[in-house]
Order: C-alpha cells, then structure tokens, then sequence
C-alpha cells in the first residue's frame, strides 16, 4: 500500500498567482492512517476563500504544502479505532482539519470524526463543494446566532417578526445560510450581493429581499420595512460595514462573522443596544480537537439528507478538471477576482 | 398634589467630586405621570458606577440634573393604563430608565412596566439595593450568556463540568452573579478580587474559588483546575484583561461586559477559538422602550422571590441617612474610591 503514487498540488515558494510555478505538481508519500484516521481516495475537492488565506501565509521555508480543505471521496483503509460504522468502500466527504495536509491530492487521511456521508442523489462535484461551506453556515445560523431549524421562533403580537441579514449572500458560505435559513419558520433573510447575477442566484436559493452592498444600505434596509434587524451573518469584509451595525440592528440583536478585520474598531459602539457579537471559524473544532469535534461529522450527515429531501442544493457553479497545479491555479484566480457566485469544484478524473 | 414639595439631591455644573457643591440640594416640580407611569414615593435609593459616568458626562449648561436609578418605596399615584396588578400603597422597586429623571428625589415618576414588587422580608434598604445590580447580573448570565438557572446544563461524560469565571466579584453586580450564577446547577464560579475583605464577601456569597487579580490570572486558573473556562463575566476594565482572554476561555466560550472599553482592541483574537463577545447594558430595553421591556418586571419579581425563599441575600453593605447632598456626595466618593464591597444605600427618613 505504502509504495503507491501519491499525486499532490503543492505550494512552495510564496510566489504571485500569476506565476507558473506558483502551484507544483509533486508526489507526496502515501498517507499513514493515525488510529481515530480514515484514507480517502480524492475524487473531487473544492476551493475556499481559506486556502487563499493558507497560500498567502505560506512561509518562504523551501518545503512544499498541500491546501484544499474540502474532500469528497472514497474510503480505501481505517485507523485501528474507527468506528464501525465506517467501512472501506463508502463514499464520504468532509472540510477536515487545517493543521493537516490538506485534500489536493489522490489519497487523503483525515480523523474521521469530521466524515459523514455523501448525499446520495448528487455527483461527487456537487458533494466536494459542500462541506466547508454548509459547515461554517450551519455552526453561524444554529449554534452562534442560536436560529432554530426545527422549531417556530416564538414571535408575541407585539413584536416585529425576525429577521437575518447576509452580508454578501453570493458566495460559497453565502449560498448555503441563504437556504438553510429559509428552513427556520417566520424568518425573513435579507442578502446582499453587488452583481445582476449574483442577485439572481441569491434569490433563486431563497432570499426573500437582495439589496446592494455597494450602495448605502441603511436606506434600502427601510424601503424594503426592515430599517433594523436581529441577525447579521458578515460573508465578507466586516470592516466596510462595522461603523453601521449599531444603526442598522434591533436592540439585543447578534451579529457573527467568518472573515477577520483587517483594522481595530470600537467596540463599544455596540454596547448601547446590549448587541453580541460571534466569530465563527470552521476549523475550531478540529485546530483544537474539542470534545464534540464528531458534531462536524453530524452536521454534514444533516446536509446530506436535506439534499436527498431536495430541501437544499449543491453550490457548485464551476468545475474544472483534472486535479493538476494548473487548474488549482485558475481555481485560486477565479477566487481572488471575488466575482465567484457559489463553489469551484476540482474533479479527480 | 402638584403644589407638594418634592425634595431632589441634584448635580449642575461639572465641578470636583471634593466640591461642596458637586451636589446640590433642590425642589423640583412633583411629578406628572405619563398613562404608563406610576409616582412612587421613594424611601430609599443605591447609588452605582451608572450614577458615576453619569455625573461625568454632564454638560456645563447651567441645567440641573437629577442621578440615582435604584429606587425602593410606596406607590402614591397612577397614570390611566397602569395595569391593576398596581396599587397606591404597594412597595416596589426598580432600576428605572436612564433617560428620565433619576429616583435622588423625594417622589419620582417611573414607567410601570419596570418596576416590580419589594421582597417582603427584607428592609427598603435592602431592597433598594437590588434592582440595577440584579437586573443587570442576570441579563448578563441568563439572557447573554444563556445560562440556565432551571435545568442541569448538558454534561457529556467526556466534558468538563462549566466554568464561569467573574471578573470583579467584589462590587454590586459581581455580587450578585456570585449568587445567581450558584443557582446554575454543575457550575463552578470562580469570582476574581484583590483583598481580603472582597475575597471573604465572595466565599460568603458562595464562589467556588477566589483569584487574585492584582497577580497575573493564568497561573492562578491552571493551579484550581480551570486553566480554560466556559464564560467570563467582566464587572470592571475590559482592557486589563483582553489580550489574555483568547488563552483562558475554552473553545466556543461566551465573554460578557458590563463596562466599556477605554480603547480599541484586535477582536481578530477571539476569532481563532470561535468566541462570543457580548454586551450588558441595563438600559437598553428602557432606552429603547423594546417590546419586551416589562421582562424587566418579572426578573425583579423573580428576584423578590429568591430573596424570599432566602436563596440569594441583598448585596447591600453601607447605608448613609438621610437623603442629601452631602450623603449623597459621600457615596460617590466611596464608589469613585474603587475599595467598596457590595452596595451603598441612601435612606429617605
């Protein structure tokens, strides 16, 4: 086993995306299964605003890196202490672990207490484009702004119904708190997007309101009865809007974010109104191997059977393929231009 | 009626707290009830840090100014929609609304739907040195850190029992979540002071451990046992502990002020463990006359009832009689020392 060829797409030196070299492709030893791991044979992954946050921190060490957080595969071998309910044969997918090599390659070992099963009624493309992306918007929507999939909010005659805002709703993390908000009863979900199809998109994933992020959005917010909200989910530079979330969100209301500052603010402009604010960072559970990290593993099992009930869709718009540097590259670029609507999917053939 | 006297304890112009004449000793005009107000005829007040950054921001306009937002004593009139559960003669109390005259009075006007009965076994003292202090331990612990005080929190046989820790336990509020927090069942309180008084007031009031935080907490956490907790409730400067906040709150852990910060800060730290940065602000549904500001009402009477049944005790320690100028200067002199333990209560006789 330990003798077979392990294609990989690696980064090495910090070079410009534009540069040939800037992914490699290399061969990588056979992954070892730790007791809690499961191999994975790769057959598609997807590629995230993370690891272009992982390409730009590469350090200039002459060692080679594998990124690509995103798997949807087949498991080919399992550590001593997986749990049965894994069999090798299945088809799995899974965000995995940032501290660990990544999926850019043809066999992948992951802890498999952050698999689950793939949807069954769906390509493998459409799978690989699901994990991180339905897993930072599952944890934001339902256990940080505490939403509840399965019950009523309770809403008293006097009060407004509730509301979420999506800051940047035409993206990967964007696409899926769309949809799995329109699954909380009562909830209306605001996106917003800066582009014609962009808008297009958000609304066929459900958004009951698109307003424009390029625009001031205090105005729009009221023409459309919704002059303040009680959720904020910041899809994309936090910074920009951060001056008006006092302005535009009800007393007591949450606000979480998946993507860091990149200045200092005063926080205590969000003290009068007593509002919270969440940071959600996918990778928490694995970084620090937190006694419930299996939730992952069960949340995607959730995503799964949604879409085999047909309640949500795959976000994958682009797909290239083969897995070589050359598409990882134009995969990277199409990122970077952030005019993306939905996943770029990297298919294994 | 509006030719009584009514005897108010007022501030004018910004002076030194060591002026004679930081507070003054006024009539104003008796109040006119608003349809949802009642007039109470107050018997005794507290006097918090509030009343402090009050007197603090007054402007030099040569207007009196009336402090003081804990109040104790006897309803003696009512507006036309006072629900009937409210009787002239009740005893009551509250923490009132920042934006109207304070309780520094001999009778004061007060939105009904804030106000709640007095417990019936303790002194108007005593009550009255309840309302902010307890209003704003339990939004802190049951509405922001979503604490439960009714169930056992979920504990799985691989996780560690929860922490809080109370960063200040010695002042009014710490007092009070000391206390409340211990009616969290499988919660270990773990309150910080810096003397030995404090320290001997938070072990009355029934903390798991005391830590010193005048020494550097992280040594101190890891040698009880908790080198990570599950919430922290900030009573005092914000900024002394931000940056070691990341290293000793778990994964997923829920930090909670109730002061503001005197500076900017990288919140980019809390990111990486995912945590949640809520504020406290007593007055936010008074401010913003929130739909649900009446849950104001039922904490208090819930307060009344813990206070009956001998679960939690007043936090009451310092009591200046009568109420004037000069007490009432004495008070914040005591509070502006940084060195009281508990409450301080000016009592009307």
């Amino acid at each position: 086993m330990n003798s077979k060829l392990n294609h990989a797409v690696a980064i090495c030196d910090p070079l410009e995306l534009a540069h040939p070299d800037s992914f490699l492709d290399v061969q990588v030893p056979y992954p070892k299964a730790l007791p809690q791991d499961v191999i994975v044979r790769v057959e598609a992954v997807s590629i995230n605003p993370a690891d272009m946050r992982a390409r730009l921190r590469k350090k200039k060490d002459n060692r080679i890196n594998v990124l690509g957080w995103d798997v949807a595969g087949t498991i080919v071998e399992k550590g001593n202490e997986v749990s049965d309910h894994f069999q090798v044969g299945d088809a799995v997918y899974y965000a995995g672990d940032i501290n660990r090599s990544g999926g850019n390659c043809s066999y992948h070992a992951i802890d498999s207490r952050l698999v689950a099963f793939q949807p069954k009624t769906i390509s493998v493309e459409d799978a690989a484009a699901l994990p991180l992306v339905s897993l930072t918007a599952w944890e934001a929507l339902f256990e940080k702004l505490a939403l509840a999939i399965n019950t009523n909010l309770t809403i008293q005659d006097d009060e407004p119904t509730p509301s979420l805002l999506i800051l940047g709703g035409g993206g990967g993390v964007g696409s899926m708190a769309i949809q799995l908000a329109k699954l909380v009863p009562n909830l209306t979900v605001i996106a917003t997007t800066s582009r014609k199809e962009t808008t297009e998109w958000c609304l066929k994933l459900g958004a009951d309101h698109v307003v424009d992020h390029s625009q001031a959005l205090a105005p729009q917010l009221s023409k459309i009865g919704y002059p303040e909200v009680d959720y904020i989910l910041i899809c994309n530079s936090p910074d920009t809007y951060f001056d008006i979330l006092p302005s535009i969100t009800r007393p007591f209301g949450k606000i979480c974010s998946i993507v860091p500052f990149l200045q200092s603010h005063d926080f205590n402009l969000l003290m009068r109104k007593s509002l919270s604010f969440h940071w959600e960072f996918m990778f928490t559970r694995s970084s620090f191997s937190t006694h419930d990290m299996v939730k992952q593993s069960e949340i995607l099992n959730r995503i799964s059977e949604l879409i085999d009930q047909k309640k949500i869709i795959s976000p994958r718009v682009i797909s290239l393929s083969p897995m070589n540097a050359s598409n990882i590259r134009k995969a990277h670029q199409l990122i970077a231009s952030n005019k993306t609507i939905g996943k770029i999917v990297i298919v294994n053939k």
